[in-house]
């Protein structure tokens, strides 16, 4: 299975798509960042993201047919935050992923920073640093992946592909 | 000009067109409640409620076009509520309504719930049934519209006729 991560932003939406192979192994295919410049009004901002997004989701989904495989999509669950204003637009970009994700018929999970840092670096409470360095390992990459945001999208990947078979077990739908 | 008034929402997203006539005379071309099942996963109800988004943005150009008029996008901002389940999945809608209407190149506006009060009913204070008897008044409607989603965004639509000259003037964009 391919797993596409999303960690929805409007200024900065991180993406990181995974391939989980046969005895467990993982690798990263792609992972980045997609920008919108702050000087351009919201709503042509968030066309930009959408279309990225579709093109996003188009690209793991070859890349999966290539191989053989399925692409699953996996976005971080968006909670209001301190800041509305950044919180509200957080919501507004994961509406597109997820949008975008079930337009193309992929099945999409949402999953909480909570629940990712749980599966990755096995205790809910993990820093940033320490995500980070999990997922270097994990997926065997020479450094940290930089930035933080696509750090974070491969980290939701990996905790995708971590809760995939017990989810398929369970014939979980949600 | 036409107005495309979106008051977004997952459950049910309010849509009314409006078209501002010479003399201030204002018509109402069309409006209406898009719905998505809530039996649906939220990642297949955002990706229909966005493939619905793009076809009202796409028909409202289409009549605008036919009677050689532009159209322009008003869209209700949305703000955290004391339900923040409700608040994200409003946000979601709107960053697709806002994405639909800047992707079909049409300018878009985001008003407030008061902006909007004002403009229709004279104070930001206004109950939902002024807004509504308002807005059948000024559109010189046999009753007033339903269901309130519906007459929501046609306010939006007035209260952007309203504005537009005003931000014509001062050369606005936001």
């Amino acid at each position: 299975m391919f797993v596409l991560g999303i960690d929805p932003g409007v200024s900065r939406c991180g993406y990181g798509c995974v391939a989980g192979g046969p005895g467990g192994a993982r690798r990263a295919r792609s992972y980045g960042v997609l920008t919108t410049p702050p000087s351009d009004p919201l709503p042509v901002r968030l066309a930009a993201l959408a279309a990225d997004l579709q093109g996003l989701v188009a690209e793991a989904a070859a890349m999966a047919t290539e191989a053989g495989e399925v692409v699953e999509v996996a976005v971080e669950r968006v909670f209001f935050q301190v800041n509305a204003r950044t919180a509200m637009s957080v919501g507004q970009a994961s509406g597109l992923a997820l949008a975008a994700a079930a337009a193309a018929g992929c099945a999409v999970v949402e999953y909480t920073p909570n629940e990712v840092k749980e599966a990755v670096a096995g205790y809910g409470a993990a820093g940033k640093d320490q995500v980070q360095r999990m997922v270097q390992v994990l997926l065997d990459l020479p450094s940290p992946p930089r930035p933080p945001d696509a750090a974070d999208a491969l980290a939701l990947a990996l905790c995708h592909l971590a809760a995939a078979p017990l989810r398929a077990r369970l014939g979980a739908g949600r």
